[in-house]
């Protein structure tokens, strides 16, 4: 049968199969429509694209990797309605090369360096065609127990990976367990929250009369001076006090300082309930002492929460996995697969040692969600609370198909050759600027960033990147340290090779005597 | 280029091309790696993919709508760790049908009546495809101009199909604007905390000794006793009081009810300053006055949301515009193209009349964000404000992309003769409900949802459902009326046609007839 709109209220010898037109019966009105797609043309229409998408990655390096657009370009480029009558398809294929692609920013050319890594391979690709296809909305075990299930065992493959302690797996009888959130911004506020609503029950324990607004505003929250915005925002949202804790000369946060602000804020009636602890901070991949920050801690009855958005993928490899020593004290992990796992955007993966701390926090249960299972998916085993009480969201995509997919194609061997990769190209590219007087490294290259400046002004080194980016071979984006203007280099493409890693260095070399030679006149 | 890992390190004369088995040295070790997958392998396998898309969308209604597994049942069919080697991609695709679709509830088989529908069509589909493959992440302009651009006008130009005032639209030169967020639950969510951060700016304006706690402390937010339990939820996150207003026979927030409350809770000394009102609640698909509720919450200075998850896309169609009469009072309004528009999940869309709210509520800017288009950005003109700033995740994925393939492929008239078969649908089966004396309509049929029930007691209406859902030829979920326990059919399915609600009827009055049968021995 025809998967287009197909009529209905038509007499019984009418039949969708005899004719490409439709006649759809609107009330008094009979027009012709032709619109959407059917299978048969979608079967044409998707190998067409395929075979896009592998043109794309297969030439993407003679793209500028950064385009040469000005804010509103787009708008001038298509009308400035929808159409009233269906398109043709072709018409969509043209305005690809037409209106995309002179404003994408190509985020998996060899030649991109900036922010951090998004992931992106042939396998996750197929692993999103599969999920859009079936298309289940899983907030509940019933609404589609494969997306639910698979996702809990793919949390344990992936802790196991990582060497998680056994607390913070499902398994068949923890008490722990991942889920995956859309993005480590929301990892880290359903922590807040959660951490936030555990420390409200247990002083009102304590304190029957005590109203939960006046806890609010004894309540403070810690992270590192150098964590995420996203973290201020959590607190923001939570509507906690968060404070920033100074960092050592390696941009991580010791022990001390933690405890002394701690102690500092108890003095003054506050009351300390978190700390996010932040392994690979986004400036310059800084890794917080957890070592030291768990045990206070626990000692203090905080909640450890540990950001490991971009480094928690090298957890993977034996020889990085003690950066995530310490992670026995906290409560909650999490790290973006779609950032260093070769996972497309998005797949944050979060793992709790509790997860009643987490779906204590906000669940709810109308009667158009309930269902049979709902006790025993709830009660400790088995393991699959619904997920609809993890998240900010109530609606997920089945995500956990593309960690299933990499997973497999890729083997744990294939994930690991993939990160050292990068970390060599990393340590490739240092190597290149530590050999130039003219430059200095900012940072400890610890995994696959770089942070390094011409030695000299703040002024000089904005003018470095200006240019560099302005030349749209290459593209990078800076961070301040300890007052300084510093460029980042991260080794982001899958495809990057020691070859892009020389020619975006010779690019930065000739920019700069270039700049040198200008400014010396 | 192969596109698999490619070695690093070695001389000059290697040429990817010529081998299939690549070596990668990692420090000393050196071993074989055929992992992952290259572009001519994805092309390959990405055509089967798109057949076995297409397959299953055409097959679908011959499979069980809704799985017989048990909880637990997916952990004994896959290995309790991830592979150390690389698997074979035929290896997947057998698991394919092994593991997953017998867990799968079939969300767009044409027997799905339950919850409220998924978008689904194969030009989203197509366009997720090609979001995949460029996979950027779009938190600010220059990290993809076109994924922030085409966004700004996929929502103005779904404004303009849906005739919302012009205080909502971008265009280049409004105040207004819209953005796509995951789900309907974020943007309850975001509205809520824009409004908590203005009310909280104005009273300390007027008042700077006020401190943020105990303001917060006195707020009131308000929504449906019908509400989705995401609004309750947005309330708890926020941290602030959420209060249901009561309904009307038909289930609809009237003005006087809410200004009851509002002015009771003046008196008390609190402070009202939100309203979320519902067009088409979950349970029967009702719709709060907003005619009457907007004025009150515009005297009052409360922030007046409307979240029309899934009715919104109705308002495409002139005939159901006027249920959305009364917008022009609200500072913010959502529903989901994921829900009914042929727009694969997730995609929920947003407009405020002042996005200096939304973005005044949380903005950030670290140096690693900025740019140097973000002055001209973030002035009202050119109107493409860094989407990070609308919502909790930093990142985000180039969604717009399925509204415009679905909105081109489709056109206006081709997405509302989608949504007038719908609708005529859900009246066809509520024809046949009110023709059978057993039967009873619990609620107003507006659009594609039928609340009905057997005439009797919950534990008989109980009884039913759960036999009919046990026989897996339909699949619907229960809610509750006035006490009453009802039986919820939502026309779901792109796909579902006359034929198939008919069927769908059939099975529930044979079922109903068994069950009365039994029940009078």
């Amino acid at each position: 049968m025809s998967t287009t709109d197909v009529p209905y209220g038509i007499g019984g010898d009418w039949n969708p199969n005899d004719c490409n037109i439709h006649l759809t019966t609107v009330g008094s009105m009979l027009h012709l429509n032709t619109a959407g797609m059917d299978a048969a043309e979608f079967r044409k229409r998707g190998k067409e694209m395929v075979d896009y998408i592998a043109d794309y990655m297969e030439t993407i390096e003679q793209r500028p990797v950064y385009p040469d657009v000005q804010p509103g370009y787009l708008r001038s480029l298509i009308p400035e309605e929808a159409p009233v009558e269906p398109e043709k398809y072709e018409e969509i294929v043209k305005d690809i090369e037409r209106v995309i692609m002179p404003g994408i920013t190509h985020w998996h050319s060899p030649y991109f360096f900036a922010y951090f890594p998004t992931g992106n391979s042939f396998p996750a690709i197929l692993a999103d065609m599969l999920c859009g296809a079936i298309g289940c909305v899983g907030f509940s075990w019933v609404a589609s127990p494969a997306c639910t299930e698979l996702e809990t065992i793919m949390l344990d493959w992936l802790g196991k990976m990582i060497n998680l302690p056994e607390d913070f797996l499902a398994g068949t009888s923890g008490h722990g367990g991942g889920v995956i959130q859309g993005t480590a911004s929301e990892a880290t506020l359903m922590s807040l929250l959660a951490a936030r609503s555990k420390v409200v029950k247990l002083i009102q324990a304590d304190n029957p009369d005590c109203v939960e607004s006046e806890i609010l505003s004894k309540l403070v929250a810690y992270s590192s001076e150098q964590a995420h915005s996203s973290v201020e925002r959590a607190g923001l949202i939570g509507g906690v006090r968060m404070k920033k804790v100074p960092t050592d000369e390696k941009f991580s946060v010791r022990g001390e300082a933690l405890k002394m602000m701690v102690e500092e804020d108890k003095r003054a009636g506050l009351i300390p309930f978190y700390f996010c602890a932040t392994l690979g901070t986004t400036p310059s991949c800084a890794f917080d002492n957890i070592i030291e920050l768990g045990p206070i801690c626990n000692a203090e009855k905080m909640w450890m929460h540990i950001d490991a958005a971009y480094a928690g993928s090298a957890f993977i490899c034996p020889e990085y996995r003690p950066l995530l020593n310490g992670v026995e004290f906290a409560d909650s992990f999490n790290f973006n697969p779609h950032k260093w796992l070769l996972v497309n955007f998005d797949c944050s993966v979060m793992w709790v040692k509790q997860r009643a701390d987490l779906i204590g926090a906000f669940k709810m249960d109308p009667l158009y969600l309930k269902h049979d299972h709902q006790e025993s998916v709830l009660s400790p085993t088995p393991q699959h609370p619904d997920p609809q009480h993890w998240q900010i969201p109530l609606g997920r995509r089945f995500r956990s198909l593309k960690l299933w997919f990499v997973f497999r194609l890729y083997g744990l061997n294939g994930l690991q050759d993939h990160i050292r990769k990068q970390v060599a190209l990393a340590k490739e590219f240092e190597k290149l600027v530590r050999d130039d007087q003219r430059f200095e490294i900012c940072a400890e290259v610890i995994l696959g960033l770089v942070c390094f400046r011409m030695k000299g002004s703040n002024k000089l080194n904005e003018m470095l990147l200006k240019r560099v980016n302005g030349a749209r071979k290459i593209h990078m984006v800076p961070c301040q340290l300890s007052d300084k203007f510093v460029l980042r280099f991260a080794v982001c493409a899958r495809t990057t090779d020691s070859h892009h890693v020389h020619e975006a260095w010779g690019h930065i070399v000739n920019v700069a005597s270039e700049l040198l030679q200008e400014l010396s006149h």
